[in-house]
C-alpha cells in the first residue's frame, strides 16, 4: 500500500509505550478523581460518581470479564443506551484486550442477527429494556456462549429466556477490586461498528486502540475542551462510539453527562439536562436539535445558553437552527462531517480569522459548510479520474480519505475493492473545497439527481425549502420519471402539522411559497416537481433520512401519475 | 521492558499510516494556506509570509539536501536564532527521513564539539552570525563533510574558513520546487537535544516522529490553540526545538511569530512583538519574562495584554511576576513543567473548578505549582523504594516519567543505568503530589541543602526571598560548612542595582526586610547564614540559574570565613 516507505536513525524515545484506551480513564481517576459523571436514570432522577469511582467499577469490571472467560481478541457484543454502564463496558472490555462490538438496536432483526454472527461475539451484555430486541434472535446465535443483562436485579427477578445469564450489579459486587492492566499492542481492534443505512448488508469497522486514541487527542485539540466546560454524551453510543464524545470528556477530565435513554420525540429530556447541568458542550445532529429548539421555543423562560458549543453532523444545519439557537446566549452550532468509517470526526466547521471580512448573510452561509479537515488525516475531492478537484468551491468531486484513524478496509467483507482505492476510503460523498480550505458535501453521489442529463442536488433543494418559515422538516429524493430519467419529489413536513392550526390546510399557499423561495437560486427545471406534506419522514437508526425507505414508498409516484394520465 | 504485553484482534484502522512531522506542514499549507509567519529581522524589519509559501520552500529545501548527498538517517547540525530558516530546517530535515542535530550555541567549545561528534553529524548548517563560534571547532570535527551558512549573501561574500561551504538562499533558489515525500517509520528520529547544565558531558536524546507527533497534539490539546491566536516561538529552538511551540501553531494553523534574535538583556525585542503582532501565546521563563516586565514598566503606555498567555518553565514564577501581567489585562502566566527527555512538556497548571473555592490568595499560590501532567504520559513521585508517596502536598519524591514522548535511554551512553528505571525517566527531581492531582517541583534533588541532618529547599527559599520589593532576582544555593555539613547562602540582584539611585547602598535594611519575611515560613535554622549582593547571577545556556557555577564561585564561602575566625 505504501509504496515509498522509510526507516530513519533509531530514536532514544518511549516508541514501544502502546497507545492503549484505559490509559484515558487511569489518567482521570488518578489526576482528576473528584470531576463528575451524571447519569440520567429512566425515572429523571440522576446517579452521579466520579471517575475514580467509575474506574474502581471498571477494575472490577474487568475482573468480571475475565472470569466469564473473556480472553484478548474476543469480540463482546453491547446493547445499550448512553448511560454510565455503557461507559464502563468501553473501557473494560478493550482494556482487557477484547473487543467491544456496537449492537445498534435500531437494525432490522436479520441485520442484528448478520452483525453478531459476522462479528463472532462470544458474549453479549444487554440492557434490561432491549431483551425483547435479542431474545427471539438469541437461537439463531449459535457463536454466543452467555449473556449479562445491565441491570442492579438478580437473575431471578428477570424473566428472560436467554440463558446462561448473569445480571450486571450483582456481578460487580462479586468481582475483586484491583486490576494489572497490560500492555495492549495498539494496532489490536478496541471496538466495532457496522455501518447502517447503506444497501445490503452492514459493514464492520473494527477500530483499533491507536486510531481511538489519536482520535481522541485530534478531537480535544480541534473542539478545544477545557476544564472548565460540561459534556453531554448525545450522540448514540452504540454507533461509532457516540462520535467518542465521552473519550474526549475522559481525556481532558471534563464533567461528562450521560442522558440514558432518550428519543426524537423526548428531546426534552436533553433540554432540561442541558439546563440543569449547566452543559457547554454536546454533539448531535439537525434532527435532534430541531426538536429540541421547538420544547425551548415552548418554555416561559428561555434558558441561557452562552458559550454552549453543539457540534452538529449528519445533515446542514438550517440557518433557522443555528440563529434558533444563537439567540440563546450567542450558542454555536459547530457544523461537523464524518462517518462510522472515519471514527468519525472528518471535519468540524471552526472559523477562520479570514472570514471575518465577509458581509454576515456570507458568514451564516460559510457556517453551513462541513469545515476544515482535522490534522493527521488526509482528505481530498478529485474526479472520476482520481485527479483532485480545483478548490473553487463549485467543482463537485468524491471526497476520499486516509490516516491513522479511517479504516482501511472492512472487517472480511467482498465490498472492499468498490471501497478503497489506493489506500483512501472512498466515502461515496460528493463535494467541493473551496480556497480557504473548506469543505461542503453537495450529495452523497447516489443521492444526486440526474434529469434529463444534468445534476440536481437534493441537499441544495433541501435547505432552501428548509429556509420557509413553516417548513420543520424536508427531504427531496430523485425518482424515476418515464421523461427526464429522474426527477425531484418533496417530502414536507410542516411546523404547524403538529398542532391545530386553523392554518394547516392552506398547503396550497405553502407550497407556492416554496416554489417563490427555491426561485431565488434554481433554475425551474431544478425544482422538485410535486410537494408532498406528510407527517413523518423515514430515517435511518442513526437519525438520518432514508432516502432508501423513501424510494421504496414513494419511487413509482411520476411513473404512476404519467400512467394514469396516459 | 514491558513484561504483560499483548495482541488482540486485528483492526481495519489505517494503522500503517505513520505519524510524520512533515503532516503538520502539509496540512497547514493546504488548509491555511494564507495564514502567516512572521520572522524579525536583525534590523528590526519584519519578513513575512504563508504556510504556503513555507511549505513551497521546505519542498526546494528537502531537494538541496538531497542533492547534497543528506541520506535518511544522516545527522544534520544546525546553529541558529529563532528564525524562519530554522522552522523550515525542523521540517525538510526531518521530512526526508534524517535527523536534525540542535546544537546550543551556548554550550562550552568543548562540549559543543563533543555534541557534533558524538551524534556523527555529518553535515552543519549555520548561521552567518554564529560562524565564529564553529570556524575554531571545525579541525576538530573530523565527521563533517561540508558545511551552509545561513544567509542571504553568496560565498564569495562571506570570508569564512569552512570548507566545503554552501549558502542557505542561493542553494535554495537552485532546488527544485515538487517534492515527493517518503512515508517514514514513525519510530526513526526526527531530531536530537543533547542536555545542558548536568554534570559531565552532554547527554544526547534523540526524538522519534511518533514522540514529537504525539507531544504536538497533546500540547495543542491542552494549551488550547485556536484559529484565533497568534503564538510568539520564544523559547529558543536550538534547545528541545522550542518545547514544539512552532509545531503545535502549525498543527493548528495559527499565525506564528518568530523574534530571531534576542538575549536577557534585550528582552524589549519581544515586548515590542507582543504588542505589534497582538501575540495571545507565548513561551518562556522567567527569567526573560521578568525584564520584559521591568521594560514594559518603563513604558509610557501599557500594553493591553487581555487574553494573554505566558506559558512558563525553567523556574517558579514569582507572586510579583504573575500580578505584574495580571495587571495588564489579567495576561496569565501559566506555570509548566518538562524537561530536555521529555519533549518537554510534562505538566500544564490549569486551573480546576474545585480551586475556585479556595481564597484568593492560595489561589495565587496554586498557580506556582507545577501544574497537572498531560494525558498519555506516566507520572510518579516515589520514595527511595520506589513507592509511590502519599498525595499529601507534602511528602517529596522524585519524580519518574515514562511514555510515548519520554526517552527511555541517553543515545550511545554509559550513564543510563542511572538515569532511568524500570522504563522510566529519572527526573532528578524532588516533587509533592497534591489530593488534587498538582505537582510542585520542591527541588532538585542535589539542591536540596542537608544541614545538621534536616533538609532545606532552597527553591521555596529563593521564592520568598522573590517577594521582597527590592529583589530582581533571589538565588539559593548549599555550600560547605564547618559545623552544620551544608548550609544555605543567598546571592541577590537588586532592582534598582541597575539604576543609579541613593538608596542603592541601603543593603542592610534590604537584608533585614528578607529576613523579616523569610520569618513568616521558615524556621530561623533554616535561614540563609549569609545573603549577599551582586551585580549578575550566572546562567546555564537555557537561561536557569547555574548552580554549578555558583557553588564554584562561592563554594568556599563559609569555610574561608571559619578558618579566618579561628
Amino acid at each position: 500500500m505504501i509504496e515509498n516507505y522509510i526507516k530513519g536513525f533509531s530514536s532514544t524515545s518511549g516508541d514501544d509505550f502502546q497507545l492503549n484506551t484505559i490509559t484515558m480513564l487511569k489518567h482521570a481517576a488518578s489526576f482528576f478523581p473528584e470531576t463528575q459523571l451524571t447519569d440520567r436514570n429512566l425515572d429523571g432522577t440522576l446517579f452521579r460518581y466520579t471517575y475514580q469511582e467509575a474506574y474502581d467499577r471498571v477494575k472490577k469490571l474487568a475482573n468480571a470479564l475475565e472470569d466469564l472467560g473473556i480472553r484478548p481478541g474476543d469480540r463482546v457484543g453491547v446493547m445499550e443506551w448512553n448511560t454510565h454502564c455503557f461507559y464502563e463496558l468501553y473501557f473494560a472490555i478493550s482494556g482487557i484486550g477484547a473487543v467491544l462490538v456496537q449492537i445498534n438496536p435500531r437494525l432490522s432483526e436479520n441485520d442484528r442477527t448478520y452483525v453478531l454472527n459476522h462479528s463472532g461475539t462470544s458474549f453479549l451484555f444487554v440492557t434490561e429494556l432491549m431483551l425483547p430486541l435479542i431474545e427471539p434472535l438469541a437461537k439463531n446465535l449459535p457463536l454466543i456462549k452467555g449473556f449479562c443483562i445491565i441491570t442492579d436485579k438478580t437473575v431471578n427477578q428477570i424473566p428472560t429466556s436467554l440463558s446462561p445469564v448473569k445480571t450486571y450489579e450483582k456481578m460487580l459486587d462479586a468481582a475483586l477490586p484491583n486490576h494489572q492492566w497490560a500492555m495492549i499492542d495498539e494496532t489490536s481492534a478496541f471496538s466495532a461498528c457496522y455501518t447502517s443505512g447503506t444497501t445490503g448488508r452492514p459493514k464492520g469497522v473494527y477500530y483499533s486502540h491507536r486510531a481511538i486514541y489519536l482520535h481522541t487527542m485530534a478531537g480535544a485539540a480541534s473542539l478545544q475542551v477545557g476544564l472548565k466546560d460540561v459534556v453531554m454524551q448525545t450522540v448514540p453510543m452504540f454507533h461509532c462510539h457516540g462520535w467518542g464524545i465521552f473519550f474526549i470528556a475522559t481525556m481532558t477530565g471534563t464533567k461528562l453527562i450521560f442522558p440514558g435513554i432518550y428519543t426524537a420525540e423526548t428531546t426534552q429530556i436533553l433540554v432540561d439536562l442541558m439546563i440543569s447541568e449547566k452543559v457547554t458542550m454536546t454533539c448531535g445532529a439537525p434532527a435532534i436539535f430541531l426538536p429540541m429548539l421547538e420544547y425551548i421555543k415552548t418554555l416561559p423562560q428561555k434558558p441561557d445558553f452562552t458559550g454552549l458549543k453543539m457540534f452538529s453532523g449528519a445533515t446542514e444545519p438550517s440557518l433557522a437552527l443555528m440563529k434558533g439557537y444563537w439567540d440563546l446566549g450567542h450558542a454555536k452550532i459547530i457544523h461537523a462531517y464524518g462517518a462510522t468509517e472515519s471514527a468519525p470526526i472528518v471535519t468540524v466547521n471552526f472559523k477562520k480569522p479570514i472570514l471575518d471580512e465577509l458581509p454576515e448573510d456570507q458568514q451564516w452561509e460559510y457556517k453551513k459548510k462541513q469545515g476544515l479537515p482535522l490534522t493527521g488525516i488526509d482528505v481530498r475531492v478529485v474526479d472520476e479520474k482520481g485527479k483532485d478537484v480545483p478548490r473553487d468551491g463549485t467543482t463537485i468531486g468524491e471526497i476520499l480519505v486516509r490516516g491513522p484513524w479511517i479504516t482501511s478496509s472492512y472487517y472480511n467483507d467482498e465490498r472492499n475493492q468498490d471501497a478503497f482505492t489506493d489506500g483512501y476510503w472512498r466515502s461515496g460523498d460528493g463535494g467541493t473545497l473551496d480556497k480557504n480550505g473548506y469543505l461542503k458535501i453537495s450529495d452523497r453521489f447516489k443521492d444526486l439527481i440526474k434529469s434529463g442529463g444534468e445534476w440536481i442536488s437534493t441537499i441544495d433543494l433541501e435547505n432552501q425549502i428548509m429556509g420557509h418559515g413553516a417548513v420543520l422538516e424536508a427531504v427531496v429524493v430523485g425518482i424515476p420519471h418515464p421523461k427526464w430519467e429522474e426527477r425531484p419529489l418533496a417530502l414536507v413536513v410542516l411546523r404547524n402539522a403538529m398542532q391545530t392550526d386553523p392554518m394547516q390546510n392552506n398547503h396550497d399557499a405553502i407550497r407556492n411559497g416554496i416554489y417563490d423561495l427555491l426561485a431565488d437560486n434554481f433554475a425551474k427545471w431544478q425544482f422538485p416537481d410535486e410537494i408532498l406534506f406528510v407527517d413523518t419522514i423515514p430515517k435511518t437508526s442513526v437519525g438520518k433520512f432514508s432516502k432508501k425507505e423513501i424510494r421504496a414508498a414513494y419511487g413509482q409516484h411520476y411513473m404512476r401519475k404519467f400512467k394514469i394520465k396516459r
